[in-house]
């Protein structure tokens, strides 16, 4: 069996505000190669400390992972430390230079002189390409061990996690193959999700059954883990999948990693169909999700932030009495700010949203958490209602979700 | 100066779905006594590496706390690891024994066997008295080291902390205090910030500096400790804060520790001026950062999400020659959009942005990360430019803030 450790570099990391979160994606993604964590380290930036606690952890570990401390600043030392730790001589690569050379010229900026420390490259050090920030990862053999050096920002770390060090471990490493089927549920909860499908995954406990849920979405992980053959773990692992699929409908959006606005963008553009929004509780949220996507713009128009009752009623064309009688978290807004918007834009479809997302703002007969959503088509609009928990942040993303997956069941429904 | 190590116990640490947590709750209520932590350790129910993590500590350390493993069950043995590591025999003690056997009776259940384990205590330990569960935490003195045992769940350990382990603390050790200034910068590099600054702070090496980058806001955190008071602290830390303040000048948007878009927001309402927003490349995001602020429709109106150019043309009244000779992603463009949505909506402010925020849509001429910015006021409109590097969620998220960061400083220049 094969064990690391993880050193998470950063001062940051040891003030009581800032959690070390980098070593839960590692585990989640050694663990699948039957990999365990075996001890976590989290270190200051001082060269001492970091020396130390990379000496301890090669006497222990065949694969010692470093996280962090590779900036430009001066209080990034990780590859300093490493180098005069294992006694090697620090270089500087031309290559990495001449990358990060155009890369600052490309943006205009004036290279400094902290940045050429970012070309330094421990004596038989491979260096991992970063295509996300300008710090690359290194990567030493140490005698039987193996170590890694990568950037600390999660968004860097992640791609380089699954692009440069999964490959080099399964190389390297004795280990297990790893089969992994993955669901997407929306607008429904955890719990709900559970219950259903519980008894079918209890029923075949070769496949390890992971539920996890994220401000309106469940991901269900299907996992096998053997030295078996493909075929063998697609056997089981199809069986089950199906099973939970049919178990729970048109509510999984997805078997592909995607996300629900990938989903919906393919819906739209297979038929043909643009979208356009009307946002007032989520602000922009459900526009800044959509647009996440390169080439929405194929069928999203955009649409309108109506955070005031002006906007509501000047631009997309609410009533002053619908306003006046019902309010604007009400039904009758939610309806005539999504055929409002379709109105405006000359879109084949509307989405609406208004609620109350807090955390004030709330009254009895509206609490927080009350969103009303509106869907417009052909001159017609359905309206949907919602109470939704949790504080501000959370109302705002489930609430998007929730319009973003109402929007993909209604466009599934239009074909068939 | 008392440096800390935290060695936290339990397999399920070592998991990729649980977070250590106490170590934050630790680290404040030591940082406030100017302990700082110096070493974070997660290892698993493993006596062997629980042994040589702590003896490791106690060569480094003067105070070392241990979370966890207390509890009645097999996998539960700090106890027994810290006294065999110390080379202390564990004695039943009567008195924790009879309060266990009380606790049960009370309950109405039989006391497991395994229950006996949590009255077991090293030799020269003194109990710490748990009111919120059955396992008492333990307090060792070795050599100059102070050792706590503390049990795992956050409910039973804070109240032990507060109330037993801070007296101690403060009795056997020489305690010193801790303070801290905050400065946030939008709109720079972080090595840019550096390179500024680097003298500054160099030259105050009493006072610890530390820089970290996030998407386009840099921040600085100036950390004082000793046993001094609070009056030499303020004297050191308010020279330097206002040294670096000098040299960033208006860069610097708070020393509070809030986000831009609460800063803008409170010019805003100060000015009595709303703000409205017209959003190509940025899809909606500028709104929702404003809108993640309780209360912003105080002085945010909305805006138009014109990712189309039909929304630009109809809907902003950007004209087509301006489109067709500059194209949507031009200073024309941005100008025009600042200006149609105050038009359109009769916002005293008006702050567009339009780009190629990439991977696809870049050209020679436009780049990926090309954005353009519009911001009017009274009928007139200002424009910037700027290549923002990184994929599609930096730039968009860096062209979002940078937005807000011009529409700052331009709102401060407004009252002076």
């Amino acid at each position: 069996m094969v064990t690391a450790e993880i050193i998470a570099v950063g001062s940051e990391l040891l003030t009581p505000s800032r959690l070390e979160t980098n070593s839960l994606f590692l585990t989640e993604r050694l663990n699948s190669l039957g990999i365990l964590v075996e001890r976590k380290v989290v270190v200051g930036d001082r060269e001492a400390t970091l020396s130390e606690s990379l000496r301890a952890a090669l006497q222990r570990s065949q694969l010692v992972l470093l996280t962090g401390g590779l900036g430009p600043t001066n209080d990034d030392l990780t590859r300093e430390a490493v180098a005069a730790c294992l006694g090697r001589e620090l270089r500087q690569d031309p290559e990495i230079l001449n990358h990060l050379e155009r890369l600052y010229e490309r943006f205009g900026f004036q290279m400094a002189e902290n940045n050429r420390r970012q070309a330094l490259v421990p004596e038989g050090a491979e260096v991992l390409p970063n295509p996300k920030g300008t710090a690359p990862g290194l990567f030493l053999r140490e005698g039987e061990a193996l170590v890694f050096l990568l950037p600390g920002p999660p968004r860097e770390l992640q791609p380089m996690v699954d692009d440069q060090v999964l490959p080099r471990l399964t190389r390297y490493l004795p280990i297990r193959r790893r089969f992994v089927r993955h669901l997407r549920v929306a607008s429904l909860a955890e719990s709900a999700v559970d219950a259903r499908v519980e008894s079918l995954y209890k029923a075949q406990p070769q496949v390890e059954t992971t539920i996890l849920s994220s401000l309106g979405i469940i991901d269900l992980f299907f996992t096998w883990c053997g030295r078996d053959d493909e075929a063998l773990a697609s056997r089981h692992l199809d069986r089950l999948v199906q099973q939970v699929r049919q178990e729970l409908g048109s509510s999984v959006f997805t078997d592909r990693q995607e996300e629900l606005e990938v989903v919906v963008g393919r819906q739209l553009l297979e038929r043909g169909l643009r979208l356009a929004t009307a946002e007032s509780c989520t602000g922009g949220l459900i526009g800044k999700l959509l647009t996440d996507v390169d080439g929405s713009s194929r069928y999203f128009l955009g649409g309108v932030v109506c955070y005031s009752n002006e906007l509501k009623q000047n631009l997309l064309g609410v009533r002053p009495e619908t306003l006046e009688r019902y309010g604007a978290v009400s039904a009758e807004t939610a309806s005539e700010l999504a055929q409002g918007v379709c109105r405006l834009t000359g879109s084949e479809i509307g989405l609406s949203v208004t609620g109350i997302a807090g955390p004030t703002g709330g009254s009895d007969e509206k609490p927080v958490g009350t969103v009303y959503f509106g869907l417009s088509s052909k001159g017609q609009a359905q309206v949907k209602h919602r109470r939704i928990p949790g504080d501000r942040e959370s109302v705002r993303m489930r609430a998007a979700r929730f319009a973003l997956d109402w929007l993909r069941t209604e466009l599934e429904a239009f074909v068939s």
